[in-house]
């Protein structure tokens, strides 16, 4: 299952705003469309928006083939700024837009119709390395999980929020193939329910055993004793650990803590930005308060209320047991320890 | 607005299952509806379903007035057990039951119209005393709230919940009526989404300033600096303090210890448990997992999805700062001074 296919003029996504109901692919020949796919949550996930961002510069360079070089030029600028204004939050959008225009600068004196091809090819090789990025993570990821465990997750970091396999999902979809017995609870993740949606939706698919909870459930579960472990993916990891990912992921950390329950977060390198010391740097995505108030188009909330609506959340590096990249496994202090693995190529 | 009201032949009951949309209000003419309505969260809250309970035995009682006194009172102890049948954790339904049963021991001898008779002064005063404690709760505990507070709550423990006024949201009402300027955050509290619906619906009905959050939200409220104190309502209390209230209260009292932030629980010593030691012994309500799975009969996550659902979970008393009663505001050891309150009548 691929959520994100990106070839000659086209960029196919799943829609994953019609799961469960519906499996529905969408299929974005503009630029703007697949803007539109990633602002709407059609796509979501740091690592599948990063990709379809890449996918929809190449189909932006595909349709301005035939412009004269100049122009081309100006509107791949112009189409890079649309998708970078799409989402604030996961880094993976900005690192993949950078890749590909760092890229396309090198082609430069190449025609327009030259630059098209090699930037499809140059997406889909980015499309690739996700796939193979996602299975380093999860080959680590599952040394961490023993024969027996409970383990939870938060939001939807599966093949759905990747190109294939998953982040914090994929680690213990592997774990489960290598057949150790897990349980995996699952967030429901409010206000969107990616996790009840999405993440219920991979597990049912891939034989994991699975048992949804809503949100404010995990306390009760870990004083129960049935988890030994929480995965959870990344928005933006700062160069001292500080993770933003999905809200209430901090409320998650909080509680493991608690409980003295270890808390990893999995990512590939692309999702931490050094440029950045700390969370409080993160700028956090606001958005509709309508997520809140209507579940599929239905009024829960009455109307005149008003609401809040931060998208992320920022995890202090404090609570966090270790950090599950590509490279390796990233423990404290992560300053060092994380960014030996980003900067090691 | 009265959640609760008796009369002769009568349990007049707001339907909290239609709140925010509609203002319907179920009107009981036997036992049986009573209990229905219970079950079925038509009305719910612990204060509320004990006085509700109170009401049906007063209904049951009147219905069988006709029949020969052996049959009434085989059938009224029927009525009583039918009622303790309905919802497992909250004391204040069994404690509301006994004591109209006591109160109705001491009437025999007597005709059973005239038992019904008095069954129904003594449902209407239980009513009445609940409107007074949740006053005297709402005073004590509005001295805690301070001019410029942000006060988080979670489910709904206003007037809905109780036959008027409240507990922990009365509390915040009585602060805000008192002129003191305070912002509620409102925990929507899934899976039946009571302060999404009711909290939120009772903040504008009395004018209290109010946000809705999802409840994964509210570790990144505290972070922000926004929330100075928790107040929470109760469902069982037991001696060492340990509190059942709606699930998702323990989540909220780890992550307000985190923070610094004072977390109170509010209730009447009718619902204090002398005869459990402490929080273990207490029985879970688990519900229909269609509540978690269905939001307003639009389902959210894939068929053959696994699911919890607790109702309720257990605090314990090392993450309580106070509980507030109507006899003053209990501190550590609760096991001495909360002990102190209910025992001295």
């Amino acid at each position: 299952m691929r959520s994100v296919e990106i070839s000659q003029g086209l960029v196919r996504l799943i829609d994953q705003r019609q799961i469960p109901a519906r499996e529905e692919v969408l299929e974005c020949t503009t630029v703007e469309q697949v803007a539109d796919a990633i602002r709407s949550l059609a796509v979501r996930g740091a690592p599948a928006i990063g990709v379809s961002a890449a996918g929809g510069l190449a189909l932006a360079a595909y349709n301005l083939r035939h412009l004269p070089e100049a122009e081309f030029w100006a509107k791949l600028e112009a189409a890079a700024a649309l998708l970078r204004s799409t989402r604030p939050t996961a880094v993976n959008l900005f690192w993949a837009i950078k890749k590909v225009m760092d890229y396309a600068a090198q082609l430069k004196g190449n025609s327009p119709g030259e630059v098209a091809h090699g930037l499809l090819a140059y997406a889909q090789d980015l499309a690739e390395q996700d796939v193979t990025v996602n299975k380093a993570i999860a080959a680590f990821g599952a040394t961490l999980i023993r024969d027996g465990d409970g383990v939870l997750t938060h939001c939807n970091t599966g093949s759905l929020a990747t190109v294939d396999y998953g982040t914090a999902l994929g680690i213990i979809r592997y774990a489960h193939e290598q057949g150790k017995k897990l349980h995996c609870y699952v967030d429901e993740t409010r206000p969107v329910l990616q996790g009840a949606r999405l993440t219920a939706w991979e597990c049912l698919k891939f034989g994991i055993p699975a048992t949804l909870i809503s949100d404010n459930m995990a306390a009760h579960m870990m004083k129960l004793g049935k988890i030994q472990a929480v995965f959870v993916g990344a928005d933006r990891i700062t160069a001292n650990g500080d993770t933003a990912n999905k809200i209430g992921t901090y409320n998650v950390a909080i509680i493991a803590k608690e409980h003295g329950i270890p808390f990893y977060v999995a990512a590939p390198t692309s999702t931490v930005d050094l440029s950045l010391a700390h969370g409080d740097q993160i700028e956090i995505e606001e958005r509709n308060p309508q997520e809140v108030t209507h579940v599929f188009g239905t009024q829960v909330a009455p109307a005149g209320i008003q609401v809040a609506n931060p998208a992320f959340d920022v995890t202090p590096h404090k609570y966090i047991t270790g950090i599950v990249t590509e490279k390796g496994i990233a423990y404290p202090p992560f300053d060092v320890n994380l960014k030996r693995f980003v900067e090691g190529g």
